[in-house]
This record gives C-alpha cells, sequence and structure tokens, in this order.
C-alpha cells in the first residue's frame, strides 16, 4: 500500500482495529446462536453483546502483546476479549477454527470494501454521463490506428466509456457474490463439532451466504475471480487514462486534464501541462493487473488447505481495493473536471481538408453513374492535391471546380456530402442504447 | 496451439473455412435486411441464401491467392464469394467495415468453443458427481498444510471439487454473455452509412445481442473477462490436479491415475507409475492462465480502435480454448477413471495411531471435570508416546490404560470418541448443499 | 505458433525431423564415447555414425507409427534407428534416461533459437544505426508527457534505441548461456550406471556446458531466467513500436511505415496509412511477455522433478522464439525503410511559436541580473500571447518588441536563446557512447 | 509492503529520510563540480558539504509542509536545504532537471537494496552448504513425478539448491549492473545546460556508471530486467520451499521446519507441526514473481518519457526487495534449523521392499546372459510380489529364492546390487563440481 494512493474510508477497512471488530461480530454471533440451541449458556452472547454496546476501543497494543506470547492472533484476540468481558467469554469459539474467523472477516472486509467501490462506480458512471450529454454533438475526428477516420461526437466517445464502466459495475456485483460467503464448519469443514445451524446464523447476521463446502478454508476459486475482475476494471481505467493522454498531446490538444488559474501562470511554458494524473493512473492499472495473477495461484492450495494463500492476501487485499478505490476517484474527478476544447476538435477535424469525407463524394459519384474505376480516379486526384497541401487546401473546393466531377454531382449535392449531421444522425439511438 | 492438446470438435473452430462460414452468414443476413428494407435490392440476399443452400465447398487456396494480390483478407473473401455467386453479390457490404465482419466472427467463434466448454464442464461436474457419491462416506485423512488433522472423507473431497466446478460453470456462463455480442456499425461505429437495424437482425439471426456502442471494434474489456475466467478454471483444474498428485505419492497412494493391466506389466518397477496426466493438466493450467494477461493488455485500444489486439487474438483465441477444452476433458477422464483405494485411505488415517482424534478426548476429559491443563498433560503425555512409536503404539490403548483417564472416562466413552462417524454426521448436510 | 507470425528458419527447429537429428547426435556421441571407455563396443558408435554419414531421412511417420504401440517417443526412435542402422544399435542409451536426451535436445534447440535471434538483433542494431546517422542532427520535438518540451534530434531518438537493444543483445547472450548445458546423469542425476566423461564429451560436442547437478531434469531456473529475458526484449520492441505509432498520428506524422506508391493510390483517402506493423509488433510483445510466466511457476518442480514443465514448454518453446525472431525482423524492416519526415518535424517544432526555448530566455534574464520574479513575468506575458494564438505569434519577435525585455537583453541575444544547435553540442558525445 | 514482511535494513532504504540524503548527495556532488568546472562559484559545493559534515537531521514533515505549497517534491526539498544551508545553496541543481535527481536515486536504492540481497543470499548459500556437507552421504529416496525412483542422498539434494541459488547470485550481480547507472543530463537528455562532465563525477561518487543515452529518464528495460531477475530468484525460493513441505508431509516426514521444544509441547496433537515459514514463502514467491509484470510494461514509455513508471515504482521498488530480502532470510533460517530425519529416509527407501534396485537387477540378469524377456519376467515375478505385500516382502530375499534368478546370479551378487553405495558412487564428483 503506497499512502499516497489511498484514501482514508478503504484503508480504514484493513487496519488492524477494523479487522478485530469483525472478528469480535462473528464469535459474538456464533456464541449467541450456541447459545440459543443450548450448546452453550444463553448467557454468555449476551455478556458479549453488553460488553459490545458499551463501544469499546479495541486495544490493538494489548492483542499484540498477547499474541507475542501465545503465538496465534485468534487465541490473542479470545483471550484479550475474556479480560473486558469476564468469565462468560469462556465460552466463544467453541467448536470453532481460526480459519472460521479469518475466512470469514476477510469475506466480510471485501464485502466492504467492494461496497465503497460500487460508490466509486457510481461516482465515475454519473461525472461520464454528465460530460457525454454535454458534448452529446460536439463533432471530433474518430480516429482508427490514430489516423483520422470519420467523424464521431465527443459524446459518443464518452458513451462508449460509459457502457464500459457500466460493464464493469455489473462485474464487480457479480465478483462480490463470489466472496460474500460465511464459513464456521471447523478444522476441515466437516462441522464435527459445531452445527450448520450456527454458520446459517452468523451468515445472516453479517449479510453472507453460507459457503456450500469449506475444508477449514474457503476456496480460493472465488478470490481468484475476484481479483482477476478488479484487473478487468483497471484495464477499463487504462483504456480512458489513455484516450486522455492522447487528447493531450500538444499536436491534438483536444482536451486536458483540469488545471487551476494558478497553476497556469506557475511557468514560462504555458503549453507545459501534462497528463500527469492519467500517466498515474495507467501505473497503477498496471498494478492493479498484477494483482491478479498471485490470487490465480492461490487456488491450487495442497488437500483441505495450505495457508499458502495467506501471504499473497495479506497484499493483495489491502493493495487492489485500496488502489483501484483511489484511481476510480481519481479518475472521476480527471473526468468531472476535464477541459475539452471543442473548437480544437473542429479544426482537427477540419486539418486533413475534407478528406474525411473523400468515401462519401466517391459513393456518391458511383450512385450517380460513374464507374467505380473513374469515381476513385476523380476523388483520389483531388484527395492528393488536398494531402500534399497539407491540408490547406479544400477537398469541397477543389472538387467543385473539378468539372469531371461536377457533371455528375453538383455544387449543392458536393456540399451535402460534407455536412457533418450526415455522420451524427443515429447519435440518439447509441445514446438511447448506453443512458436510456 | 500443440496439436498433441487438441481435440477436433474444437480445433475446426479456429480453421479458415469455419471462420469464412460465419463471415459469410454475417455477410448475407445483412444483404438479406437491407434488401428488406430497400436499400439494396431484395435479390441479393437470396441470390446468396440460394448459394449456400447447395452446401458449397469453401475454397479456402483460392481465397488466399486472391488476398495474396487485395492485401485485404475481408475483401479477397468478398471477391471470392462474387465468382461463385454472380453479379448479385457486390451488394454484399454495404456501409459496413470489415471490423463489423471481424469482430462479430469472432463472437461466434468465441461462443461456439463456450458452448463447447460449458458442454466439457457439464461431463466433468457428472464424472465428480459419480465419483463422490461412489465413496460419500469413504473415511479419509483429511490434510492442513500437508500434514494430518481430522477425518474426513473422499466424497466430501469431491463435492469440493464438484462446487468449484459448478462455480466455473457459472462463471463461464456469465463469460459466454460477455462476449455474445454483434457490431455491425460502420467505420467509427456512428451507423452513418448502415442502419441500426441491420445489426439488430444480425444479431438475432447468430443468437447475438447488439454491442451498444461499438467504435469499430467490440470493446476489448468483453475479451479481457471472457480470458480471465477462463484462467480462473484453469486454477479449478490445477487445485484438482495437484490433489491427484499429491494422493498418487509413494508415501500415500490412496489413488492413483489409470493404468490397464497391460501397462502395469510393461516395467520391472511395478511401483513406478507416474501421475503423468495431471501434471500435464499442472502445466495447461499455466498456459491457461498466462493467456488472459495479454487479454487484459487488450483492453486500453488508442482511441476509437487499433489494431495491436488482433495479433494477440490470433494466439489466444485457439490457444486459450482448445487447451481448455482439451484440460477439461482429460481431466474428467483422470476422475471418471481415477484408482481410488480405501483400504489405503483407512490405514494411512490409523498410521498416527489415533493422534487424529486427541483434540476429542481431550475436550470430552474437560467436559468431565477435569482442568484444562491437566487434561492436556493427560493426552499429552499418551500421546507423545504413540508419536515416538511412529504410529505402533494405539493411543486409545493407551489411554485405556491410563488410570489418571480413566478416572474420568470410562472404556466406552473413550472408544466413542475414537469413532470415525462422528465427523461424518453432516455429510449428509454438505451433500445436499452441493448437489441437492 | 502462428503460421503468419513464423519465419521457416527459426519454425524448422521446432519441427519433429529438427529434433530426432538431435536425438541422434546426442546419442551417437554418447555411444562413441561408451566405446572410448570401453562400456560397449567401439564398432557401435562407429556404426552409428557411418550411417548417419549417409545423410538418411528420418521418417517421422514410421517414428511415429512405433510410439503408437510403444507409448513412449525416445523408445520408438531408438527402435527406429535400430531398424535402419542394425544389430549394433542396440548399444544406445546405455545408462542414460530419455530426459538426458529430451532436455539436452531442448538446450540444443533454445541455443540454435537463441543464434537466429542474435543475428536478428544484429540485423535491427544495423538499422538503427544507419537510420541514427542519417538522422543524427535532424531537430525535432522532444516529448515528455506527450507533450512539447525541449529539442531534440531524431538521430539522438534512434541512438536510445541503439542502446537499448544493445543491453538486449547483452542480455540475450547471457540467457544463451543459461540454457546452454547438457546433462547425460541417468535416472536421478547420480550418474549411477553412466560415467560424468559421457556427459563432458557429449557437452563438447554440442557446444554445451555440462549441467553441474542434474536431477533427471536440468534445473529450470534456467528456462524461466531466458523466457524472462525474451519477455524484457518484447517490452524493447514494444517501446520502439510505440514510438513509430505516435510519429505516425495523423496530428504528429513525423514518420510512417513504408508504403509503396502503389499502396499510396490504392484509397482515396491518402492520409489514411495505418501504422499496423507496430501496432501487430506490440500484439506480439504481450505475447512474448506473457510467456515467461508460466516459465516462471515451471521453476518449482517436485523433488527431483515433475513433468508439469513439459506441456508448457510445447507451447513455449516453439512460440516465445518464433514469435520474437518474426517480430525483430518484423520491426528491423520497419527501421530499415521507415519514411521520417524532417520538415514535418521542424514545422512541429515550430508549431509552438518558439515557446520551447522560453526557459532559456528566462534564465539569460535572470543572468542579465533581472530578478527572478520580474523574468518570470516577463517571459510569461510574451509567452502567454504566443500560447494564446496557437503559435501564430513568434515568441522572439514578441520579446524583441518588449522593452523590458530588450532592456536586458539585445536582439542578438535574444535571438542565440532560439538556437537549436544550442541544444545538440552533445549530440556527438552521446553518439560516441552508444556507437563508439 | 507488509509490515510483518520486512526486515528493518531493508525497509529504511525505501523511507523518505533515506530518499532525501541520496538526493542531497546527488545535488552537492552536482554543485561540487559545477565549482570546479566555474559554471558555479566553488563556495556553493564547500557550503553544502560543510553543512552535511555537521550530520544535520532530515526534517521530512518541513519538507513535507513545504511540498504542499509547492507542489513539487524536488522543489521543496532544495528549498528546505536553502533554509537550512544559506545563500550558497541557490547554486544547487543549475541545468538539471528533477528526473536526474528522481532517477539517480532509484538506482541508488537499487543497488543498496541490491547489496543486501546478495549478502542474503550469501548467507543462504553458506547455510546450504552446510547442511548439504552434513548430509551428503544420507540415503534418501530420489522421486519423480512423486513416485520413488532411485537413491540419492540428502546432500546432493541440497547441492542442487546451491547450485541455482549460486546462479541466482550470478544473476542478481549482473542485474544490480543493469540499475547502476546515473543520469544528470537535463530536461530531455541532450546535456543542453549541463556538462557531461557532471554526471561522469556524480556517477563516479556515487559508484554507478554513467546512462549512455539518456531522455530525461532512465530507459526502463534496465528496471524490468531487473525486476524480472528477482521474480526467477523468487521461483528458486518457492522451489526448495515445496520440497521442505513435501518433506514435512506426515506420511513422508523426512525433514521439518524446526520447533523448540516447548512448541512441540503446546498441543496435544504431537505430528501438527505445520511447514508455516516455507508455506508463507510459497506465497510471497507468488507477490514477487507478479512485481515484475508491471515492471515489464513501464519499458515502453512514451517519446522521451510518461511518468506512468512512477506509480508502478512506489509500489515494487520497496515491495519487492523488502519481501525477497524477508524471504531470503526467513529461508536461510528454514534452512540452517531445518530437521532433517536420515532414519524416516531409510526407511521410506526401504519401504518399498527394494523394488527401487529392480532395475539394477534386470540389468545383470541380461549381462549374465538371460534374454532381455526372460530377465524382465523373472523380476516382475518377484516385483510384483513385493509390491502386493505393500513392501512386507523384500525382493532380495525373493530373488534369492527363485531358482531362475539363482541360476544367473549368485546370492552375493544379488545383494551388490541392493548396495545403495553404487548409486553414491559420483557424489564426490557432483560436490567438486558445485562447491568445488
Amino acid at each position: 500500500m503506497v499512502p499516497r494512493y489511498a484514501r482514508p474510508e478503504m484503508s480504514v477497512l484493513w487496519e488492524p482495529e477494523a479487522k478485530f471488530r469483525i472478528w469480535f461480530e462473528i464469535e459474538a454471533h456464533a456464541t449467541q446462536k450456541l447459545g440459543e440451541m443450548g450448546v452453550v449458556p444463553e448467557s454468555a452472547g449476551k455478556a458479549l453483546w453488553d460488553w459490545w454496546a458499551t463501544n469499546p476501543k479495541i486495544d490493538v497494543e494489548a492483542i499484540d502483546a498477547i499474541e507475542a506470547v501465545t503465538k496465534h492472533d485468534v487465541i490473542a484476540f479470545l483471550t484479550w476479549v475474556a479480560e473486558q468481558v469476564g468469565d462468560e467469554a469462556r465460552f466463544m469459539h467453541q467448536g470453532m477454527t481460526s480459519s472460521d474467523v479469518l475466512d470469514t472477516t476477510l469475506s466480510v472486509q471485501l464485502v466492504r470494501a467492494t461496497d465503497l467501490l460500487l460508490a466509486d462506480l457510481d461516482g465515475l458512471l454519473a461525472a461520464i454521463k454528465m460530460r457525454a450529454e454535454e458534448h452529446k454533438y460536439t463533432p471530433t475526428i474518430g480516429r482508427s490506428h490514430g489516423i483520422h477516420a470519420e467523424p464521431v461526437t465527443f459524446g459518443l466517445k464518452l458513451a462508449q466509456a460509459y457502457a464500459e464502466f457500466d460493464r464493469c459495475r455489473d462485474r464487480l456485483i457479480a465478483a462480490r457474490k463470489e466472496i460474500a460467503t460465511c464459513a464456521v464448519s471447523g478444522a476441515v469443514g466437516t462441522f464435527a463439532n459445531i452445527d450448520p445451524e450456527v454458520e446459517a446464523y452468523v451468515a445472516e447476521q453479517l449479510g453472507l451466504e453460507i459457503e456450500p463446502v469449506s475444508t477449514q478454508v474457503i476456496p480460493r476459486d472465488r478470490h481468484a475471480m475476484y481479483f482477476s475482475t478488479l484487473a478487468v476494471i483497471a484495464g477499463s481505467i487504462e483504456r480512458l487514462a489513455v484516450e486522455v493522454r492522447h487528447l493531450q498531446r500538444t499536436e491534438v490538444l483536444e482536451a486536458e486534464e483540469f488545471f487551476s488559474k494558478g497553476q497556469k501562470g506557475s511557468s514560462a511554458m504555458p503549453h507545459k501541462r501534462n497528463p500527469i494524473l492519467t500517466e498515474n493512473l495507467t501505473g497503477q492499472a498496471r498494478m492493479i493487473r498484477a494483482y491478479a495473477l498471485p490470487a490465480l495461484e492461490n487456488v491450487a492450495l495442497w488437500h483441505e488447505r495450505d495457508i499458502s494463500h495467506s501471504s499473497v492476501e495479506r497484499f493483495i487485499g489491502p493493495d487492489a481495493t485500496i488502489t483501484l478505490d483511489f484511481a476510480l476517484a481519481r479518475l472521476t474527478g480527471v473526468v468531472e473536471k476535464l477541459l475539452i476544447y471543442p473548437e480544437r476538435m473542429q479544426a482537427n477535424l477540419d486539418a486533413m481538408g475534407g478528406l474525411v469525407h473523400s468515401q462519401r463524394v466517391l459513393l456518391a459519384l458511383t450512385q450517380a453513374g460513374v464507374s467505380r474505376e473513374d469515381a476513385y480516379r476523380l476523388v483520389q486526384r483531388n484527395a492528393m492535391k488536398v494531402w500534399e497541401s497539407n491540408g490547406a487546401l479544400s477537398l469541397l473546393e477543389l472538387l467543385k471546380g473539378d468539372e469531371e466531377v461536377t457533371a455528375a454531382l453538383s455544387a449543392g449535392e458536393l456540399e451535402e456530402k460534407f455536412d457533418l449531421a450526415y455522420h451524427f444522425k443515429n447519435v440518439d439511438t447509441i445514446f438511447d442504447r448506453v443512458f436510456g
């Protein structure tokens, strides 16, 4: 975890205190249920919750001190709780195994992290939608291979991004479901010493599903799917970040990351405004993708479980979620405040002297009865002049002056072929598909 | 693609002829719809389908020969079709761009590949279920960290695998939906020269959804999600493969990959039967996981599209699906024919002289009023003797001979603590959860 | 392996015949040495080499037919050789294990592949050097973050690429050494049934080093290092490919992948020349990088060996080397024939109206005694005018007309600050470092 | 960075104070040299070093507070230094760019980190060597595919590990060289405003080489190679960790991670000693491997540089080196204190009733004139009895009682074939190769 790429609401989920609070809830819910079932005194659960109602501070240092002696984190925690709650606490953890607590806690942490990420995505989607509607009909050149192709609108670019992050949202909801399970099944998952009803109760209280078959651990294919989903979202972040980086290039300059008036004044080179936020996002996306790999390697644990997944998850649990949270929030800010330059978009569109319309003219000539070969020849000889002039000449004007062309198409007909609106007649349809 | 890891039904999907057949279908459906809409003569679509009804052979070499001249694969194909169908064929592809054909074709290929993979998974699930029910109550030692823990049944091991591959099945259905989309939207996705109704028609005919917003290409976050899902499935394959490899170790030998009588006789070392199928699967899993990475990097195409994804997909499209198909089928065979040795499982269970039951005895002693400390001491002094005998001594017998123990627990009570059935009382519950 | 990304000289190394030829050489060298040592008749080696001297055709189908019966590839091969050579052949393979042949063969294949790759790199380096010298002093704008920074020369860009690929060459030589080892050590590497001298002899004959300690297999950390090195080279390929893709963008257009006159004429849109070769290389780089991952996972084989590495290597052995060979050759062609446009470079350099020189003016003003704050203010007020004119105004001219500026710096002094040569005074030094 | 997997000597390298100290050294060396060259007053460098000689505390908070205003980390640092040193400090950083400081600092950090890692490897190698010599002739079964093959010695297993980590050491030395470069070349690497001699001087003072051609940044292929090398080392760590995990399995139990007497007594299940250190190492190896990926993606920066590598390096710089340092130290401890059980190794070796010697008998029979087929039949019929007895019968005894066998081989000859020493005659040779 890199502090500068961390936001408090997410980071706090991964701090010891948050973890201990979930541990307590799991233990207390289980004790409560065991009490109802008559396995332990009903007073035990009550004592735990009564203490919890006092909103006690979790003394992480004290628990750590006990662990330094017991060499066992869960026992240390239980000991500390017992010190606070008193004798009734000895009924905690009955029939359970440490992994029941640890794995279910990881589920709760990931669920809560995911809820933050879903809110992040909502914010990002709202920002993209707002800017998309704002620029629904702002003409800009569509580029394939980095080369001018045909006109699109800036709103369409953003509509694509919206549709992509909306898919990411669906994926994240599915990923949340993957890891929202609870296991309270004992040493090797046989419920030998604890009734499945306890698991069902704890799961319900925590908003989780029961894990159908656990083997001391919750199976790690779930986590592999979860972190792979974060990796896909990172890919989409990178795509939009790269788009902004391209648009901000000196030669393109159709959009820029926000800078305040003050920032502008800070240098003698007013053009040197670097897309550092989106470059930064590009790097973060690489990291989030990388975290999926060890999660995939974690699946093949030995027999009922080995603990090789644990060190991996100490890294990627916080690192992947904290970084993705930060990245989504940063990207939202970039989109919300993006400086968008429609005039420059138009200028770039026009820079080729109208060559982007040559295919429509070609088609029109053939439809007007000119042979395909002749049509090509006519368009091309004018297009080449425009091209060689670096866009200083206008294809439309040249065509209007080419008698072989005007023999087939009138000036008005030619002008109609250079009408941007022709390209945008289905923008509404696409927007309906995406935002409808 | 490695031929020895390829099965024909899947491989054939990725061969040129299969690709050209899908190309034709897309073009013919589009032409048909354009005819209905009056954009091209209705006769054009009819001519195409009439020819298709003759079940013509696709002459891949002839098409390649044309491509060698035109340097454009789609044009080469259209030219060849026109040669076969005649003049009406010139209305094909109107308003479309090559990527409309290429990307929608990839969707169809991946959908068909996925349907084969789903059938593979069904076969694997059936095999696992059969063996799970067969060994529902076959006792075996549960192992955490590779160390004997507490008893489970072999059926439970397989129930876990079933639940895991059942999740994989759900994931694959979701992944199929990700890539089952159709784009027929023209040069930069604006439908400038083709009506969205054509896309809707082609999609419906091919069993695909329309792509809400394409930009010459179908967005690659879809494919990233698809190949990441295959990677997760590979992880689950590796898990079960590693389990078999462990079980077949000389010292464990609780199960073996099938070998025929003939195979057994082939060597002077009858114990040298290597789990080569599951080792092989382990390697294949590594490959399938690796293919997800470039798919993730493919997401961030430049602007409306660049073509860097294409070379990647020429590799991973066939390689990931063909290898996964092969791996699932191989694993199914391994499971179906796995030689399972319940006697050896029991022998291994017993090898520790009953130490796996020590915790139950400990608990029983404390419940019988012995202090926690004394109970530990009593169990431990007997357990250590068993341990030092390498399992030659029996914990139960030693306990029965320990007067301090028998003062608290009768012989019958002690025997009850060594009852395997105690551990299996919830096997039914777990099976109901998984197979119910 | 994707046929369209494969060149014959490399592909042929991975075909069955090439493999069988190496197998023969290993077996024959070993038999020769065993004969010299008196372990087998000296006539055995002679018979093998005599037959080999007849340049016999390897009948792959016949060997495969035998394997279909024996289920063992090396035995099938030995059987076929024995059929050809006669009775003396029965002394082949004495004391050896199949992996002695298989692993040493992989070493030979990788060594030969590497020699082709080294030749590829030499070709690429030569091409880069040629173009670097050609454009040693061609001015172009240096860009950080995609934003104009200060002037560089196109030769410097290429010098960087040269230095990078020269490092790649050193790395590849080191990687070659990693995998250039020979193991002929028997079933578990103890030389129980074969003398280490045989290994030494075979190694020498094949131009390999002996593997100090093999365990049936050559350890896979070597191969992990090898394929990781290919991955790094792929990264460098991507860097240069991305540079070309950027330079070819419509708005930048400082360079283009080669197109013939004929190609130019093929479309009505003369600007639509796509950098498809370098986009293609970008995708190939992703694949070559991905192949390093399973090689890294192959390291941790179980005990003396498991065979999980084998299926991985059937993929990545050919796929990584063939694709890298293709990619290096393609990149060499791109560089050799790259269309470079110095006028456009100059035009882009000038497009900012001289803003790229503002920092030199700033420094000169402070050195002329103007306070830092005043200097900033003076430069900035002129720079902003240039910026707002989109480069139509000239910073130099504005400064010359600013009395506060000219009070400190004469027109001549100002002009000197706009001299590109100032930036290029160390180009020679850098070229000496790189090419010297 | 996960605190529990971090050791102070390595962590401290990545803390702000360490970074600022290196920044100072770079700036002071450069100023010193600029003074000698007459570009700035000689007093400037002196003032800096005089202050430094007072061993001043770096006030990280104060610097951060300045950065909060200036929004620029290097300027903030320079400002703070100026506040401490006084007026002479204004000559610092002349002609330099921030990346000159940042990138050279990263080089210094990685070099220092590597020196720690090299020391770690030395420690690990020493530990392996000690245990290898201790168990040079301790017989143990060699296993291929997890199945008993032929005898090796435990020393040979460790000799393999030694050779592997010795290669890792060489690789790390090469990787150190990759990143031990210094760039002080100005805004786009042209040395426009700073003489190359300054770079040479700074490099020499810091023990670095000059970067032949930098472009504001040091090229990232170097770092890709560096982190890929760490990934390979992680693979070797995993291999040895997996070996220990296998050896500690309940059924194998030929070695165990150290546990104190106290630990042994802590549970009622004396066999439940889990190889948690090596499982933990397995997970850490996955992480270190994963960190190579974003480093590989960092290579293809745009043009002279973009800053996408920076966020990646904030993660992987510390995380990869700190985790590898921890892992090497942990593995060293595991090896040093590994509990090795020669009796159990012998018992496992014998568990197959001598079947591991069957191939030697087979060979001896054929050498004694028995036909290959008969020899097989004779060995096999006895071997099968041993196999079916689960190793209770002895192959040697059965052979001695088989008249057809004894007709060809005397009892003494048979016994000689069961001599372990036969397998170990080249152990010395192999040890000489590895340790010699």
